[in-house]
């Protein structure tokens, strides 16, 4: 099990990626996507669902239309880890 | 545009229905699916995806692992309309 | 039912194409694609699916890897029609 | 690197499947499924995508409509090794 970042780490981490917001109660991080149409989220939440199985950590998201919200956090561990930062990278690297 | 079912029609609607329930406020109805994994989960979403663009009418829902809570409702009308209940029986006969 | 083209039509919509070519039975267009790796592949044939669903005129398609493969063709009219150069055309929008 | 399986390895693997068969050259394994529409063949494949992706392992595979046809072969061995029947197993689990 991956061990829950201290707040120095997650700042720091945080710092490294972009358009990503720590959650209100600091156990999660949070992006907002917009695409261009609902096919176009839609295929963009299947890209990101072959990495999270692959990484076997998965998000929390939802979608509306051409909306995605996405929340990372480990639940396993109560918190952020270092595998919400890493999926998070990821989802970034596939835009 | 479709038009606002009253509270007679909605009660109508939601007995043909299994499992779907009306939201708090009376604007959405709702199901939550269960699956064996995510993969199962983002597949069904995949084939929900289809029925929802065919019909141009997209659901608002959250997946976390092989959990998926669907809420239904019209936005431009402001409610419920038939085209939710047409979209929950289209989710329904998928599975 | 959509008409078969004749070959000067043929032609012509071919010219307003990127990289697509006619098959050697001038029975269908095809176009190869290639991505980064599987997950990208996949998501390019999402979206795509979206869109033959919609116009309900669907791709033969192969798919091995980050390789696609895409042939179009009018099953029931035996050969090419204007759906095939909408869908091509749709196709090449999403990339 | 998987070893390559000699024709009696095939051939005790082949007996543990379900409407696969040997291809021609003896270099893969193949079977055909068919689905209601188009939604329900492609959801079948992102389910199939899932589990290629994560076994690191894909098929060759053609959809037209609601046919789907899977060729699995392990192209680095240049024949059948027991990921491709591994892959066959998991295959057929989905359904």
């Amino acid at each position: 099990m991956s061990a829950l970042l201290d707040p120095k780490a997650i700042d720091a981490q945080l710092g490294e990626l972009d358009g990503w917001r720590l959650s209100q109660d600091r156990a999660a991080i949070e992006k907002s996507f917009t695409f261009r149409d609902f096919p176009a989220a839609f295929s963009f939440m299947t890209r990101v669902a072959f990495v999270a199985e692959k990484m076997n950590h998965h998000p929390n998201w939802t979608n509306v239309y051409n909306h995605v919200d996405v929340r990372l956090s480990t639940h396993d561990a109560g918190g952020l880890t270092i595998k919400d930062f890493g999926l998070a990278q990821a989802i970034d690297g596939i835009l």
